[in-house]
């Protein structure tokens, strides 16, 4: 069970699982959360009267006092998503979100504001709330509550708070929303359940999560969807840069900050060689590590092999490792018994989707002593005096321990910016009832307004190319089934 | 127009888009091809008569003396191929193909007669001829003649003798196919125009090549395809294989053995950052090389750029570059102009899939002189004095002048075995006449057989482990989407 | 100049030119600063009368009552310094250090504390003071102090104070040093002018930094200095290690911490292609950022040609650069005229040696804004709104962002441990009043002592081939002049 | 015992151990080598009347109608020399070279005419001999020959042949040498032999090899070298070049064209870490091969290890190794007890600098038998049918089976002739009667004549800089011993 959730038994804690939570996750070294103040005063914000400048209440934020700090940090946030910045540009004349009603449930961070100032831009109405209880950044909450974005969202909520808000977004005299914008599922549900009629008017849903997708898949299958949903979760750009880039640059970062390391020279075991797996053995392999990996699949086994990784059972090798590294999905994939023969001063940490992937419950039980030696990091004790070192208590660790660069958070804001112009303008019946993925033309089209900050310039086919091949001129170039 | 199959104009020019050419392209610098005696006398196999020391004449090779020879030859392609040895062991008890009558068609080498071999050893009766005039190893097919399998082939046929052996091996008195093995379609096609009435008691087609299972797509969308037919070309090992590993070996052997070229600190420019192309800048990187690319996905580019490459315009760097490579598939990537602006010495060669990348028939005008430096190594000279280095005449570099692993050669091999053993065994109605990839679980069967040439141990799943995942302990792993 | 030591204008500040100083620079993320108490008491050291467990007051911290703390620290540097733990156990029966009495001065860290603390166990007596008058780590100190080493240091000492502590290190009744340990030549300079006779006894100095080295050198080519001197700042192992390999490791975990930068893709500037600079450059390729370098020398050029690095002058890729970065230890080697026209959210840092790589002191003029965005990150803004980043204010990066591997500081502890056991034990004659370099064995002691570390296994020559290869089975294997 | 030279016991057998015999070795694949006709007449060249189209006599080559060709393969050599061709134009206007009259022996090869036709340029007068009897090109000799330059050399000498080479370019009426250029020392030792009077007036020996080099440091030794001498071979630039980057090149390049191997998974030992086995293992690593090494010397396993490489014993991993490469320059590395260890396929070969690092000796007994399988591959086979793939018998892999590119003869050749003019024109006393390894700023001058191969633009020093660095602007940057 995720620690730091366990307070919220149901589906707060779920919500943990969603790979998105790394944005803002508040328990991170993420040097966002530095600024937060920490000597704010106790009273709940729902008791608090406050009015931004333009006079108006229709928001509840930690403090509003602390726009100008917030705004700030929207615009350092703005440098590294010119994406959004130069959407805003080119859709601007035409407002092809205008007179959508936009209401969202993600959470709120500095980049997260860059994508609602650009819906904004682009006609949209919005309203938001926050789908962690940890996540808000306040001051650019308040940043947001004081351009006129009604906002219901602060750090630190009770479970209570967090169903208030996302109440208080959705049922507002006189706005009706027309298009959803989600990350978990729990807007969506708490719609569902409080105000179905709600969706006669919803043109689609968007959703970003593991979680979330999962659940609009279940609805489906259930044949209880009422409105196209898009899966933004599974998307070209999302994934390779959620998973092999991403990981590439944070399992770095985050065995550095948490335990200042040496890699070279370390023997690394890397359990699953899927596409976290990939970009974790690339990087620590290119710093001179020793890597070797575990796959229960034999086509990501041979891969490995042919990348220069030994392939080999856990057991055979755990005596030897200095780091023990999960990136599979699945549980239990590192034992108490393993964790018993590792050597002294092992490293164990989870780059995987869950908290289960090390039996870390096992780890609590009376022979053995926990020492938090800093912030993330443990050490568990055996009665001899043997030492492993856990990271994050076994939750992920680009998460909790490591920054996500705001290039890659661009890219899935970028794409959820698009599902929502694609739903909100189809013509009547190019979606139904149904799950979609984003169109392959818009994944490219996504991967192309990224690519000026590469200064990288495309070759355009000539007509006698494009026939030649089949394709049109401006793609989709890759087929639907690509990934 | 692909050069060496000029005479050919129509099917068997096309042949030559066939990826699989390459097993034994004899205009290589292949060792298997260095063998093959070129004293040989004059006269046609056809008009001579030749009987194996066991009685049988049923079977046209070159010279059935040399069977010793070729036996050698398979002797040491079986040690690379011990997927297939022990596909022989597994399931050689209760004999697979036991009324199995396979007629092959392709590419005749030693790496095909273990194929050939190991579909005897599982129960199959087999007759084979070449689908290339040049490919056949005439040792080889000696050496399978000489063990009893009725092989038609040989080094050098005409068109003529191309179409008589095809002939020989479907039209033979008390014998009758029930499976098809094609390497390009020719053998397909031989039947459904002079034979449709075999495919009656025919299983099932398995095609290896790109143009032949684009003709059976055809042949399915015409509604014509009689039997079900098994498209080998797109299962993930051998793409993954062919592609991106294949290349990153042959890319930089085939530059080494036609112009001796060091790769350190050459300006090198891949056009095409599709598998092909992330095998060849991912070899030219790590020797030293300063690679950009050329892409007109936006996806791609990305990728590229993250894997940090320059994406450019071809004609932006033309002028500093020391090597150009066409991977994409695509028709005049490199246009005169280009080659025009090339520096003096500047190497161009072709990865991709055809010989129209390069615009190489532009070369072919009066005011420039061709020099043929070495097999396969043209200098094409300016008015100026000005070199430009054309490898392959523009033909597929790693075909024609690097070697293609044994390793490789045996997943596909390996992947034919099993398409066929599991179209033969299929129940009644689990193929309609329909064109089918291979199922996962047979994909990642091949590569387990595989996996013990590097020594890799699989991890396998545990009850709790599996069920947790939703999958079956053994497979498949991976959705059926995943490529 | 350097920023931080203005206040002390003479051989204070000269003291920040030190590589050592890396070791614990307090205003880095150094986890080991993080536990020190911010809420001591103003009370001076020198003010307060404090006494150990033992009843010994002879020293000088900040609080005796930290030592439980700092004890812990200890333990936990000597699980990454195994080589000296191991030298305790293979030379301890013998005591080679028993009669030594060693006078120190260098930073005071935990790693710092198991030198000392196998100096002693050796048979050393010592007495210890700070080099730099912010690293101490104070519970380490009262941790020394509790088990009896007489210290005199403390973080934030002032200039006055740190040369009393040297003074009461040096200056003690019936105590008399016979070997010095020094990193920055202060207390050997001390020595020098207020009490020379010491050096009557003194059997030699190792002294660590380039500064003090050079301070050395100098000596002896004047003629004055009066015993033998060993540099260990030139020996094989520390070199490699703390420049190539460390900065390796730095580099990127530097630039992670202060600014969250995404490295793929990166457009990136070196300049200087020495061991810092191939450090930094293989690391930062490896994770996907595209580099390119300057050079005056054209050795170093054609190596980062080979290497596969584009060689530029620094003005024909300024405006591209995403960062800039600094390996050449000469000065203004970035200029302010090409800070003008660096793009907007440039980076710019520094890995050399000294802090006037790029000249910061041209930025420190009226048009431009400074705005301190992080901790050591500055944003520098042009009157046109264009930022860019300056990391450390120019200083060394990897000192200061970054955090130095233990098993770093084990490879120049264990050096410093063997000159001070050769030079102890050296018999009369071998070493005259010069400046030595440690000898090729000891080097290669040191390497072996490091090798546990990776379960490595040496080879050992036959005596056949000792003999055909003219060496010693023992080493040493390469010549004086290898490096 | 080298196979080659097996009748030649005494010199001519050590010669083999030169490095630079690698530029023409005749039983190579190199391209060079396959023009060379082989249907000659069986006259000896020393019987034939030959005059070239001057009307000149005085030379000794196999077939002066040649000369065309040969100046062909010039030609082509000098696109990638373009070193020597500015180093012809930079110095020709002052021709520094004017009254040198310099006797040569070397490989003689399209390069060496390059360099001799330089030599030339600049005003010298040259004879040449071959310092090997199998490495001539004879068309190249014959194009030297046709423009004046008196070369005595061709294929196949005999041993009585190479002397009398020797001798008639020593011993001509009217001119007497006064520069030496030696690869090997054979021309050296032969003057000293029978006409050391020459010694009166010659300035200089300019030396290449390894073995040349170790004579003349005894001669000296021994106070018998009565002029000053230049190693060459142990210049920076030579040694970078010849081992660790050329080696990464080559050694790719050996193992494809003798076994095409794919390297994809392999677990390869490299015995020695030093500058060839640095070059290994990084291209091998590379192209996903598992490497591990063997080392004596603590400091290169521990730089093993830092670059992520594991350091085990031979015989550990014997059983497991599919490749086994020597790269120590000691003899008996890999034993006939580890060789009967190997697993079946597996492949051993040598890029060490001796040919007996490899115990092929105990290869040659009566139990195991040798298959030759094509040129330069053996299959030793034992008893029970296990297969060793010797290469190249043991001898140098790239000598034998890849070949050298023409850029990195280039920089010896280049080094060559600024050691010839540094010789001729160095003012009485600089050089004593002793060997001197280049000036290090005629190092970095070779270097900087090799540059703009690249494109790279070395930056300069400003005033101040060069100052603040104690340098002066045009170098030397490095000091003598750099390495």
């Amino acid at each position: 069970m995720n620690h730091k959730f366990s307070k919220f038994p149901t589906k707060a804690g779920r919500r943990s699982l969603s790979r998105s939570i790394s944005q803002s996750s508040t328990d991170s070294y993420s040097s966002a959360a530095s600024y937060t103040d920490s000597s704010d005063d106790e009273t709940s914000p729902r008791d608090k009267a406050q009015v931004n400048t333009h006079g108006s209440s229709d928001f509840c934020v930690k403090n509003i006092k602390q726009a100008e700090f917030g705004r700030r940090e929207i615009e350092i946030a703005e440098q590294d998503m010119s994406a959004l910045i130069s959407l805003r540009k080119r859709a601007q004349g035409e407002k092809p979100l205008a007179g959508a009603k936009i209401v969202g449930c993600t959470h709120i961070t500095a980049q997260t504001a860059v994508l609602i100032e650009t819906l904004v831009a682009l006609g949209a109405q919005c309203r938001w709330t926050a789908c962690n209880i940890y996540s808000t950044q306040n001051e650019v909450a308040a940043a947001l509550a004081e351009t006129g974005v009604p906002v219901f969202a602060w750090k630190g909520e009770s479970e209570d708070d967090f169903w208030w808000c996302i109440d208080r977004c959705v049922n507002t005299e006189g706005w009706q929303a027309n298009m959803i914008l989600d990350d978990g599922g729990d807007l969506t549900h708490w719609v569902y359940k409080k105000y179905p009629s709600v969706f006669k008017k919803v043109r689609g849903i968007v959703e970003e999560s593991v979680t979330g997708v999962h659940r609009l898949y279940q609805l489906s299958k259930a044949g209880k969807l009422c409105v196209p949903a898009m899966n933004v979760n599974d998307s070209v750009t999302k994934q390779k840069f959620d998973n092999l880039y991403c990981c590439r640059e944070s399992i770095l970062d985050g065995l550095k900050r948490t335990t200042d390391i040496m890699f070279g020279g370390k023997q690394v075991v890397v359990c699953g060689y899927g596409e976290v797996g990939k970009g974790c053995c690339t990087a620590l392999k290119a710093l001179g590590a020793i890597v070797c990996i575990t796959e229960i699949d034999p086509i990501c086994a041979l891969q490995a092999c042919m990348d220069g990784f030994r392939v080999v059972k856990l057991s055979e090798v755990i005596r030897q490792m200095d780091v023990v590294i999960t990136c599979t999905g699945n549980k239990n994939v590192v034992t108490r018994e393993q964790l018993d023969r590792m050597k002294n001063g092992c490293i164990v940490c989870n780059m995987g989707h869950s908290n289960t992937e090390i039996d870390v419950a096992s780890l609590r039980s009376p022979e053995l002593t926990w020492e938090r030696v800093r912030s993330q990091v443990d050490h568990i004790i055996w009665p001899d005096g043997k030492r492993v070192v856990l990271l994050a208590e076994g939750r992920l660790l680009n998460l909790s321990c490591s920054t996500v660069p705001t290039f890659v958070l661009s890219i899935t804001a970028t794409t959820q910016a698009l599902a929502l112009i694609e739903l909100f303008n189809a013509p009547e019946g190019r979606y139904k009832q149904d799950v979609y993925l984003l169109p392959k033309k818009m994944d490219e089209y996504v991967a192309s307004l990224h690519l000026p900050n590469f200064d990288a310039h495309l070759t355009e086919l000539s007509d006698e190319q494009a026939k030649y091949m089949g394709l049109n001129k401006n793609g989709p170039f890759k087929p639907n089934y690509y990934r």
